[in-house]
């Protein structure tokens, strides 16, 4: 054999005196590391790690945590698995929080272990207590003097009581021990934390232009009025349609018709005019101290208001002639507008995010939002996101959460379930999504699985909307009161966050604009309204009930502990909440058979011979509990659903 | 509303004169991004990769590659679903090739899917066209006269050969047009090539100690005499337990007695004596000369030679004078043992990896193994890798394939299955696993699944060996032949890589040390054994017949094409491989029920009408193809499978 060539390879670099740590570490939850999870401020994280070092000395972990601009704080981890620790922290305050995991060897535990191992076997020797006190003395002589008698006991080289002085002081030098070379997982990941109305809410959308006496256009004083019917069905957030001026170039009429007639007021997602653009306010609708008495009159009522954040112009809006570099342009020079031939949508304008003045786009857009949060808003309802590049709206609302920890953002994106998932990893707080469409038990088990999954769960929350001025489906167009009802139900119990658009939900307005058409006959987004909401088949009861329960029962205001259960019927969808950290749980069973009594039986998961108390909450049937299954007959076209 | 303060948000940072790329990456396969993939050279690379970018652009993505020290390559991906991309490359070299993936925003795709529309509906202007001409000429000016001529034609302004042209240039354009802003997932990821050695084996374990006349210590020379026997049944590497000098103090004797009898050999893992340590070769078996005849004669013979890395010292072991830091000491100052009380192992002491001296341990324990690699060996079976640090392995393979890339290493670690994954995404090339412990339909089946989980697969390669020097399993003890027949088809078909402890394996050797212990009785690990080769049960023949249906199949070498078959019944296990990069495909049935027939059927998936093309090639049985299915009889106890 040949002498080895020296030189060719290196000494090992990096590691502390007594070499590099010997743990690696494997966080496995939450989320996957690839951006920020989401919690609401007094959320917990628990974090859970594969943990391992090589050979047989036993490791500790902790849970490595810090409040925004803050100093690491550390929770201790236990043992989970073979291989696997987890812990749990707690955040706060608002704003982004990192954390990451840490672990040593233990080496008093080690050195315990193996000594409680030799007591037994009676080889248990003065050297090997020695080596344990050495151990006690080096972390009391650090801090505490308590330990120091350990020491001494250790030391005094009678078997048994040396080692229940070291079991005593086991869980004491757990935390006072010197731990050596620390390795550590890097880099930290990050926790946006947000308001807890960020993880729940009840939202109602209202065109405030329909509020005023039939055939004027309302204005935010007349909207004023609406308030107390609002709260009064236990809403949470109202959702303004965008506020602005309305461009008039092109402006939509009646029923999306090209050309509207003179003194129709137009789609006020075509923003902007010669009284301004994405910062004034639609002169039809009041002044800008108007819109602000309106706010502050919502929340007197337990209202907050939420804006629409469309990024989009119309002809007029002002930026078209200060910023044309903002605008795509065709080769002749003209402007391009929307369209998807052969349709063209002439009344918006799309920004253009590939313009060579993009950095002041994107500071003008942000800016937009900060002038409407200084001014009080931090509710934000964002149009079409999907159609602006996801590093903006990283920066952007980085920038405005910043600013205001407790601005929320609502993405309306309905598309890709991908496109969706990277959307909420950018940030936004809450996301519409596909339930809309969802409506037999299979759809909306997988439905619900879906978000729950594990790469789901942690980056989006669900805001599910049964209706939207955009979106009336065929089953409510069909279905009749009972659909409504049903869809209601569903939303307001599967979702911590839920919406509707009123009063045209609540009033259960089906009718289609074309039949196969998801969208409204003389839909608002076009053409003023004048809802009766007054009627005696209003779904305002069921609604004020069921707001009612949510508020007494936090278990309906979490996603994360959802959990099916078994049902003798397809017709019969059941589901728990709750349950997590103490809470009560509540148990929903809807008949999906519209109009039709169903009877059967539904079985609770892990409630042994203890089901939910029993106290009905919405009693649309009957439940009878026989252990852990209970008989039910939901016979109330009314109420189908029973809530126990 | 106030106005909002100044100075509060920052301008955005980074990105181009048109922003920042627009694309997210989100890389899926393989592997996750926190270790190097392993791969053979030649052997592909299939990367898979979420890519979405906002709006309704088409983009385009590519896989970029680079071999160790190379320049970046790139790889055309391909829309694989909605939001998924797949591309591959092919690495050649040996050592550590870096990967990533690219996106852009497909301006010209876009331009022509809006264009085609527009066509369709018959509203494509000239300005439409000039837009796509622009695109074609811009990538026209710097390269492709050929473009030009299609510049003219889209600006001739006739709707139908415009789009014409444009179509016929679209592949082109896919390479040639101006990409933008390109967003690139960071960091890149590696793969770790090895050669194809490191992919797929049959590995012979032999003590040459057993090698010479019966009653007397065997020499190389002796053992060279053995290479025709081992290589006559097709083995491609033959690993020898420990060569080095062993130790005199404590020494072992037979059956694990603890104190030897004069003359007795000791285990050959208590490595070092006044003979020399691990860089020495032990005098009874020969001189490092007599080594080195033996390893060129086994390649002649096509065999090479594997050694044995055990990184432990007897207490005769010239470090133990020469470095005393790299051991643990008690207080007293004596050496600390091997110990799980009450049991101790005095023949061996660990080597300390705390040890303050820690840096000139690492460098030492690596140039043994680069002076055995640089003397000709590159194959190390490793013993008890976990028990070192995972850091420690990683740097020093990475040290050793950095001078000799056609280095393997298999880990030996039977521990938690964590703890062997961390071991592979060190860098091992191969893991002894779990299979010796397998035995049941049901074990195996779950267990191969374990094996081929995503984040096992590109990560872990199996070793699959029916018995150890140190393991001989219950299933061995009791079944007789056929089980030897059976535990080894099992290894050789399922496994690219499998080993034998010989001849204890192909001469059926099954007595134990003691009833229920997985100990050989008179085990070579601590004495001299005779073995008659020549016996006339030998297995010799059924290996020698399956070790060349592997070479001539290359189905059989590949891990990663494994499809279990449904069959009828739980004796019956049946399974695929190959069919992969046009392979043919090798159907393998095995017959569990020891020592009975065993008749029924197996359903080959995805062969629709066509099963592999039916050639016998181990004839333990019979088979008859009715379609995708096929009955089968296994009635010979001699050869418990059928290979087709």
């Amino acid at each position: 054999m040949s002498e080895p060539e020296s030189g060719r390879a290196g000494a090992p670099t990096g590691g502390g005196p007594s070499g590099p740590a010997r743990p690696t570490i494997e966080i496995v939850l939450p989320g996957d590391g690839s951006a920020p999870i989401k919690r609401s401020a007094g959320e917990s994280v628990r974090v859970e790690a594969i943990v391992l070092a090589d050979g047989h000395d036993l490791i500790d972990c902790a849970v490595l945590y810090r409040e925004p601009g803050g100093r690491w704080q550390s929770e201790p981890m236990a043992r989970v698995g073979a291989d696997r620790w987890a812990g749990s922290f707690r955040p706060e305050t608002l704003g982004r929080y990192e954390y990451t995991v840490e672990a040593w060897i233990d080496r008093f535990g080690t050195w315990l272990a193996a000594a409680e191992k030799r007591l037994a076997a009676n080889v248990l020797t003065p050297v090997h207590l020695q080596a344990g006190a050495a151990l006690v003395s080096e972390a009391a002589a650090s801090q505490r003097p308590e330990l120091e008698a350990a020491t001494a006991t250790i030391l005094r080289n009678v078997p048994g009581p040396a080692i229940e002085a070291a079991r005593a002081v086991a869980a004491r030098m757990r935390e006072s021990q010197p731990r050596g070379p620390i390795a550590r997982q890097e880099p930290p990941r990050e926790v946006q934390v947000e308001r807890g109305r960020a993880r729940q809410g009840a939202w109602y959308e209202l065109f405030p232009r329909s509020c005023g006496p039939a055939g004027e256009h309302g204005t935010f004083a007349d909207a004023e009025a609406w308030l107390p019917y609002i709260a009064s069905m236990g809403f949470d957030i109202l959702y303004l349609p965008p506020i602005h001026p309305i461009g008039v170039t092109h402006r939509k009429g009646r029923n999306n018709s090209t050309a509207a007639e003179p003194g129709e007021p137009g789609s006020p997602w075509a923003i902007g005019s010669a009284d301004g653009g994405h910062d004034a306010v639609n002169p039809e609708l009041g002044t800008l101290a108007d819109f602000r008495r309106f706010v502050a009159r919502a929340a007197e009522h337990g209202l907050e208001v939420a804006m629409d954040m469309a990024f989009q112009c119309s002809p007029d809006h002002p930026w078209i002639s200060q910023h044309p570099a903002w605008f795509s342009h065709l080769p002749d020079g003209s402007l391009a507008y929307a369209e998807n031939p052969p349709k063209r949508y002439e009344d918006i304008v799309p920004l253009n995010f590939e313009s060579a003045d993009w950095r002041a786009l994107w500071v003008a857009l942000r800016d937009i939002v900060l002038y409407w949060a200084d001014g009080g808003i931090r509710i934000f309802r964002v149009d079409n996101p999907h159609t602006k590049p996801f590093g903006f709206w990283e920066w952007l609302i980085r920038e405005v959460q910043g600013v205001h920890p407790d601005a929320i953002f609502l993405a309306e994106a309905f598309t890709r379930p991908e496109m969706m998932r990277r959307l909420a990893m950018a940030g936004f707080s809450q996301s519409y999504t596909y339930f809309t469409w969802k409506n037999s038990a299979t759809e909306i088990l997988e439905f619900m699985a879906e978000l729950q999954a594990p790469q789901m769960r942690d980056y989006l929350r669900p805001n599910l909307w049964p209706n939207t001025p955009d979106i009336l489906h065929e089953y409510l167009q069909q279905g009749g009161r009972t659909a409504f009802a049903l869809r209601f139900l569903l939303a307001a119990t599967l979702g911590a966050n839920y919406g509707i658009y009123g009063p045209a939900f609540e009033l259960c307005e089906s009718q289609a604009a074309t039949p196969g058409s998801e969208e409204y006959l003389d839909s608002e987004k076009y053409q003023l309204r004048s809802w009766d909401v007054t009627k005696s088949d209003s779904l305002r009861p069921l609604i004020t009930r069921v707001n009612e329960i949510r508020r007494a029962h936090p278990a309906l205001l979490d996603d994360r502990s959802l959990i099916f259960c078994k049902t003798s019927s397809s017709q019969l969808l059941a589901y728990v909440k709750g349950g997590e950290e103490d809470s009560e749980r509540v148990l929903t069973v809807v008949n999906l058979d519209l109009g039709k009594v169903t009877t059967g039986w539904v079985e609770v998961p892990d409630c042994g011979e203890e089901p939910p108390d029993g106290k009905v909450l919405l009693a649309g049937g009957t439940l009878d509990w026989q252990g852990a299954r209970a008989s039910v007959s939901l016979d109330d076209p009314q109420i189908p659903a029973i809530i126990v």
